[in-house]
């Protein structure tokens, strides 16, 4: 099964969270998407540029160059290209071969990052990345932070696999987010459609763990709801409930929605791109809770045991010869549906398009 | 000729020195064996215990989990396993699929240090094992001294082949033993069996060399004789023995043996688990002879050289593009003896086993 | 086309920088030339010696060895050759087999280097060398200087594309030798032959640049012409001119000639050897100006740019799967004239030879 299966790697056609915002300026940087090398940069009026990262004349990394204007001259020989990938100047010639440009990759740049279209150019739609107002990114009443980015060393799939399992929590982050008390390990409620795989934990009625009282202002019983929404290929959006239960007729009540914020877009074949945020929306204002935690040494520590386990699995799938034999159980449902999603999205690519 | 024949890499069926006991405690450790990935722990009770080394849910290594008694809980999802490679525990789930336990490695722990059997458990034989107390290991007329360890960067055999080899030690070590002096250049008289290989150099009237005389308290002539054998496939024994010349009717008298005893184990197909130490069977006592001799600055120097040696022309290996041409000569005789065991070790366990 | 073609690598028979001369000393040094280790020492009256560097017994590297008059002792076992490759030790016994020896390779030292020669030793005529008067090196109207090498981690080719192409002056070398200023940008005027490209570039009347007007005593307008010649498969020397335009009936005149000597040589398929030397014919004397040239900040940092693009471009075609698609412009043609005259000393080499 993907991702242990050879010649299966990554849908194309698709919208991949590319780099956060801040990432990009008026500095060349090249980073390897699905295993091509881009660079992107941004025009003197702002505007996100996603090219190919290889001059087309003798390979030099663009990465490497230099903006004039609006345009990228490779460091090498000064060839130069427009923000579209055309050529301007081929230095000692006046005449510009067809085939002298850069593939250009449509991006779309919304809240704090930017997305990119890994496919082909002609079917990227923006109204198919997720809407960020919806799915409360943008949404004003939520105070979202983002910013933390890992280059890991392992598989995408890995990552998915690790966001669609909440089960790991209480053994691979005993040490930073707490150990296993029994109720965190549930089968989550799973739900999934073509490009979408949903989970669902609950906590029916729990003391209100010391850290949710200090930000909530609450002592006593209180509900957990834990819904993740994995929206293929590259995002995951966690909403992170808690609602007081009412001793009197006041009933329950919703204290607060915690966001948890990640992205997954595969590098290289064995090397990922990953972005984590966080957000809340309650005690809106500054200093912005999100950004606290979202830079706390807890959410760091813990993120890096997530990239650590998926760099030991991908050693040992490389020290194994490249493959590993896996058994299931039932806490995997959900990443093996994501693994399906994914398996599903390349195959569609396989078959002839009906016109 | 192995072991530089693509696929003939190392008999299974067979016992290997894993580690020094005191490397296996409370806390799991992997170490790869015969190119497989295994964990090592100790149970409450204090036995060793020899596991396949990577969870078979995820692949994730045993060797970053922890202990939960005797048990092993993996570090990624908390599956959990016996030390006999059942499985305790799957998280989220009562039935446990019979599929997923860990591969169990019988162990035999003896003198300072644990043997792993790599094959076929059903084959596995302590008595297999070279008799601890015969080949003077755990013999109380010896004080032996272990802990040597390196991780040595090139295939097992280029150790084997330079422990059956006396006459590089005038070269190699001619900056930590010392030099050619022309004595130590022989060819062995060698015998062997199915599994076994013997040496034996002689060095009839010699001046007792300074570092001997000082530890026999003895000045005069001496015959020195040098006997080692090497127990396919994992270790060698040599004795080192020194001999007074009488001048009167007193005539010859053993001053004493020293040992020096090494074993090799294959890690991965290009590198090597090597443990040595030193025994010796006069002036007993605190402070260790041998204990001091093991730790000393020039066996630590000589040995590096042998590590690096292997490295240098598993090195040479590599960048010849994974093969070399050899010129046997006479001196190569016991290492041509060692190979020719070990392959005839690998060529049987081809044949079908007749019951 | 070469250098991105499979097994097109480079052709042996011919002479090869291999070491500036005071690299060689009476220390055994190992290099690889052609993808074959050699070693190289000087025998007691000082003649430079080339063997096969990887000792035919059991392969150690003879770069870890020593000498013993004119004969190299393997570090390991003690087999002795003499400086023709002939064995003339091998310890515990007294016959050589014929098969015993290292293959000796040509060497031919003149000026500040040594060539060798990398194929048939039976064909290995020194005349074939350009010579080293008539090329400037060794002719005392000229002062000149060696001793910049560097190890360059991409494939050979790279760096002659590099040297054979002037128009990456000003882009590549903008922060050292400094930026485009129109005039640098040409195609050169080329001539070639079955073994030689000829390049050459004119400036007809510009300002007298500053640094030259420093070396020449000389304010005014200038001619400057640019020629370059490459031997191949090694060596590229280029005479950097400069002529006064004279505004009285003196006419023009050369005001001296800068020499800039570069020589390239394979090490393995995908790493270089890269010698670097200036001289030049005017102001001769001490402190020479070659020397300090050759040794100054601004030349070491414009070589380590070109250094490091061959090895951004070798990433990038490994990273690519080991091969990448080029795009050609006419500022390429010297370039691809000397791939062209490459690629047919190597198809020369595999047809028969006519006798």
């Amino acid at each position: 099964m993907h991702p242990l299966k050879e010649g299966c790697y990554a849908p194309r056609n698709q919208w991949y969270v590319a780099a956060w915002s801040s990432e990009i300026t008026r500095k060349p940087m090249e980073r390897w998407i699905l295993n091509e090398p881009l660079v992107f940069y941004r025009t003197e009026r702002g505007e996100a540029v996603a090219l190919a990262g290889r001059c087309p004349h003798r390979g030099f990394p663009l990465g490497e160059s230099s903006l004039v204007g609006d345009d990228i001259e490779c460091g090498y020989h000064g060839l130069t290209f427009r923000a579209d990938g055309s050529c301007s100047r081929i230095p000692t010639q006046e005449a510009i071969p067809a085939s002298c440009r850069l593939r250009s990759y449509p991006v779309f740049e919304d809240w704090m990052w930017v997305w990119v279209w890994a496919g082909d150019p002609g079917l990227a739609d923006p109204s198919l990345i997720p809407n960020h107002r919806e799915i409360s990114l943008t949404d004003p009443a939520y105070q979202n932070a983002g910013g933390n980015y890992w280059h890991v060393p392992g598989r995408y799939m890995l990552m998915h696999d690790n966001l669609l399992d909440g089960n790991h929590v209480p053994f691979l982050h005993r040490h930073s987010f707490g150990g296993d008390d029994g109720g965190a390990i549930q089968i989550p409620k799973i739900q999934s459609g073509p490009d979408w795989v949903e989970c669902e934990f609950n906590q029916p009625d729990i003391q209100c763990p010391p850290f949710l009282s200090q930000l909530f202002g609450y002592e006593g019983r209180v509900r957990r709801t834990y819904r993740s929404r994995f929206y293929a290929p590259s995002l995951h959006i966690f909403y992170d409930q808690t609602w007081s239960i009412g001793t009197d007729s006041a009933g329950s009540k919703l204290l607060g929605t915690i966001l948890h914020i990640h992205a997954v877009t595969p590098a290289t074949l064995h090397s990922t791109h990953y972005f984590q945020g966080e957000g809340q929306n309650f005690s809106l204002g500054e200093p912005s809770l999100s950004e606290a935690f979202r830079s706390s040494d807890m959410v760091k520590r813990a993120l890096e045991e997530d990239v650590t386990a998926a760099r030991l699995i991908e050693e040992m799938i490389q020290r194994s010869g490249g493959t590993l034999s896996e058994i299931l159980v039932r806490a995997d449902s959900a990443a093996v549906k994501g693994r399906r999603v994914i398996e599903s999205l390349i195959e569609k690519e396989r078959q002839p398009v009906a016109v």
